[in-house]
């Protein structure tokens, strides 16, 4: 059953995870994306990077915290996309080894149009030890039933 | 040489590119992130999404940006990573065949500490069409030299 712009609430809280950070997926991707040398070269972060070692790129994190959206708060909804992120914040590092999961708070309904709704969500990604890594406001725009 | 805080102005206005995008490309970032089917299903999205076939995956554009702006701005920068983003907008969708370029320009500077002050900075990624597809403000952390 889709979940339409009508089926969600404010205040509608979800938690979804896990997600396994590897070594071998922070450097693969920063490599493509983000080649900053405290993201792909462990040697040196280990000896002079504020981190004390190698830690994920901020859109690889993003990225993960996508994957656990789609698989977990957006598999049944009727999305057409977002259009946009507010206050996208990186309160702490991902390192190798983390392990992420996600909560998901609906914040706002803005009924926009006839066809469609946007839901504002903030979602926050924490690592084994409870700590945020991640934060963002997410403008989703869901479709409407059209029956109301 | 290395870009200090103290070497950047407000006003600064700098052009990267350019970014071939892949339907290969596409498809395989948001099987692995976003596997939502207007992402990774070309048939399904030709004849069911409003945007007429398969589009990047919003992750994915904020990540060719960021290549972009590493192997530019960034590319010299003495920076120690970012501390969030605001106003992060998809305009327009990023589709197979898009060659895309950045526009960045620094907002605001905040001295914040002794060793490290903050640039504000607005990105902007461009198609070939000259239409704006991404848009973001990057709070950047850069170290200062420390002699002024």
């Amino acid at each position: 059953m889709p979940v339409y712009y009508e089926d969600v609430e404010v205040g509608d809280v979800e938690t979804h995870g896990d997600y396994e950070v590897t070594r071998e997926e922070i450097l693969s991707f920063a490599e493509r994306y983000d080649p900053q040398w405290f993201h792909t070269d462990p040697d040196r972060a280990a000896e002079e990077s504020p981190y004390g070692g190698v830690i994920a790129s901020g859109w690889h994190t993003a990225a993960m915290t996508m994957r656990l959206l789609v698989e977990g708060t957006l598999a049944e909804a009727a999305t057409v996309g977002a259009k946009g992120v507010d206050e996208l914040r990186w309160p702490e590092p991902v390192r190798p080894g983390d392990t992420l999961r996600i909560e998901n708070e609906v914040l706002e309904k803005v009924p926009e149009r006839p066809e469609r709704g946007l839901i504002r969500a903030r979602t926050r990604t924490y690592n084994g030890d409870d700590e945020a890594v991640f934060s963002m406001i997410g403008n989703v725009m869901y479709l409407r039933r059209g029956d109301d």
